[in-house]
């Protein structure tokens, strides 16, 4: 199985109790695939899995791949700051359907080389074959994988893709470079989906992607075809998502936009703070700039 | 109940199946209560709490609590990046049989000060008149504690104590000024304790003080008796132990030093990795040079 | 008169005792011009203007002025902490001769957006009419241009382009978007220069150019004629230089491929290293791999 | 020649033409001589040497010296990115009758430890044997002082002492410890005054000193009679004076501070701005909390 193209990164809509809840996960599940995205990613940083038990992660990506039957390709996350909880996730995970899974390191005390090698490597393991993503994003996580490591571990079979979150795409670039043909970069929200797809990448896993599908997709549709005019024409006002999106926390920006696209995921899960009025004026009116809303 | 002196951050001793190594962790309490500590600080930095799951934390705190037996007090470590996460393990603390609470916040995304502060609240709410111990590490943790933060939640009745791990020793002059007679300040590691104990402060919660409590506890009973000049003579060899523990992964460093000292406590949580042979060696110096080993 | 295409960034060569190497700065330019540059930037990063006196700086000025003999446009930089220092550079390089200004601002304390707007406005005013470039370095400055700081510069008549050098390429399509017309911006080494090109940016003024200039033409071209897969043939091998480039002190780095080259630039203004033999061996099988050596 | 006790750093009264205004840094010279300070530092961060020229630099220490008449030593600033530039102005202020030197190293690029080692060398050399203060702050400059580099620093006969601005009071003792005999330590305003002397510092160079003169020495006499009780007495209300320097820009906030004394030292240089209304308000109510208005 391979990846490409617009993966959104799923929010995990969730009650006071804790609870899931799958109605409105379903919902947009279903919402996501209708309008043609290539695959979903539960549990990224949108996602909030840093703030979900095992329990509650599990139930995300079963009600993902319920809602999704076998239609896309499912990428769940799996985030820890040790192996042996890291490899439970993701053995939880495949057992449970998921078709990738997206791998996280949690750092609390500073790793070195070696144990970050060691950290992805069992996850890739565990992973019995299924494809894995490895996801920095050195903003939020206080790790971050260098390109040594990354070499490194290009060169284990399963681990096939990458999504760097930095805001540095020259980083992409000497990433590509060094593991031709070993390792595919996926932009994060933080580069310009054009530019990565010009320079090599071959889709954009981000949490934007859930409230502008279509239009995502249009700008990968141009970019395959190698129309890079088209491109930046549909590049250019899609990139107001993105500041917005830098510019508010990230979990509740994603969940503002979907609760004024009438699906009622809830707040961000406490002590996060829901969005402002004025954040959420200012939400709606990006959406209206383009088309969605 | 209140709390002061010398508090040893206690390692977690875990075994390769993620099992609490409950017979080690029990000498090490009795070998710490015996040589006079005031008291046990469980899931601090040093206690990896970072890297266990809830069943492992109560695992541990559970273990002190009865390897204690009601000798000195017991301050169990509970931190989340969520507040009803955190709630949940302060309820499972106090019902263990906590003394108090040592409280900190694991932030994924920025947290603003009115979310901190309603995270700490709920946790103060939740220990049912347990004194709270306020712990910032700006180093390793996502967020920090600002003044009027602190000011605020020094007007709850049960938060009590204040534990910072910054290396900005004014900083806790200016905590002890602003919130005088309600909060009282203990030194971290990374502070001189001669000199948090002469500007107010009323002890030492920190992980060295495993490896080295009886030289602790007669440095703190020196700055007690307001006998500085001695409090400096004990001070200045015991700093060597300060700074290799900021030289060296905490965790680590307190384990190897442990085991040279015939505690059988193990490695560091992987993808940790225990401490080179060098590094070893010049713990075991140090520990020489304060009569340690 | 307006800036496009490549634009090196010329390094200094000086002797022991202060003096500028004049003659080998002739040589570089002459070589440069005559390699189809677009124009001359003395005194940015790789030109070491933070360890230049006025005197220096000047004499680089113009003795690059006097070599290019008016073919291509040469922008001169203006760095200073003080308004008052950096009007009385800008009124020097515009008697020299200089067609526009890179201009820098130099902070020691933290400035406020009010403060940098003076600065920049104070230079666009004493450049009489000329051009201004204005250039923010985040890795070495110790002040940023914010985004509503560059909104208000843009609308300044002379204030006309941007080098902004985070390694942050959406930040360059934020600028885009909000100063078309009256804002150009031109690529750092920090980012894909086929990029930026294709995002709007209208050039590349970087210290790699300098050791590069025929490749760099060839990329800038393809980019201009809407040739993007030539363009990424082009950039990928060089890329590599940009890596070196920030993987190396920039001057010391520029310096010793120049004198693998055959200018006898000299070593970096000390208390800057030169590179090891190591490094210079690695820089000159990058050079070789782009067939510049 | 030997340093001890409160050195005030001097700001330094400049004109809108950029001329010293020395009739009233003499001023400020008298009064602080008059008040019983132990020495005067000219050209410290708050006195603005970053923004200041080579010539305006010794037109200020020269005003300092002819107002001292020889009754305290002066201490003279030097700060530069390169080696042989902060020779010329070392020579300058040896000849000029400076008594000791305060040496600065501003990077532009990183420097190593060799760099750093071979520039503060340089300048030990051309002070011919009077003592120098090495001075790191890593707030504001864009380079630090390892521990290997200032011990071997240490070696050289006429370092003689260290001010260390950064908030690390540990750092300190770390230094005390390594360099005994061979380098003295001074407080800066970032940490507490009475902790620096009980671990063995001899004295505070600082801003602040400058507008408590008095109170500063009361502190330092407490300390140096081993009062310790009443040098924290006199330390609680005068750690607000720190407060507020470390919350305003530094020059700003000393220059408001003096014009409240009646000092006429006018604006910080520009861009720097001046402080606002309420700035001033809440410095004057700290002055009058600690007698000095």
């Amino acid at each position: 199985m391979t990846f490409h193209g617009v993966f959104p990164y799923l929010v995990s809509p969730t009650d006071e109790l804790g609870g899931v809840n799958m109605p409105v996960l379903g919902d947009l599940v279903e919402h996501l695939v209708a309008n043609g995205v290539h695959g979903l990613a539960p549990l990224g940083s949108t996602g909030e899995f840093a703030y979900l038990s095992d329990q509650q992660r599990l139930d995300v990506v079963r009600t993902t791949i319920a809602a999704n039957r076998g239609r896309v390709p499912v990428v769940a996350g799996v985030a820890s700051t040790s192996i042996r909880h890291a490899v439970q996730q993701t053995e939880a995970m495949v057992e449970a359907g998921a078709d990738g899974i997206l791998a996280i390191l949690e750092a609390y005390f500073p790793i070195r080389d070696d144990g970050v090698e060691a950290y992805f490597t069992a996850i890739a393991h565990a992973a019995r074959g299924r494809p894995v993503v490895l996801y920095t994003n050195p903003q939020f996580q206080r790790s971050d994988l260098s390109l040594p490591v990354i070499e490194r571990l290009s060169r284990i079979d399963n681990i096939r893709y990458i999504k760097d979150a930095s805001t540095n795409t020259g980083r992409l670039l000497s990433i590509i470079e060094r593991t031709k043909g070993r390792l595919d970069v996926f932009a994060a929200s933080a580069h310009i989906p054009a530019c990565v797809l010009m320079i090599g990448g071959l889709g954009w896993m981000a949490g934007p992607a859930c409230i502008v599908p279509r239009q995502s997709i249009a700008l990968y549709e141009a970019a395959k075809a190698g129309d890079w005019p088209r491109a930046m024409d549909l590049q250019r006002p899609l990139w107001r998502v993105n500041e917005i999106f830098a510019k508010y926390s990230i979990a509740a920006c994603i969940k503002a936009a979907l609760e004024l696209q009438g699906f009622a995921v809830g707040a961000p899960i406490p002590p996060q703070e829901p969005l402002s009025e004025d954040a959420r004026a200012e939400i709606a009116q990006v959406l209206r700039g383009v088309g969605a809303l």
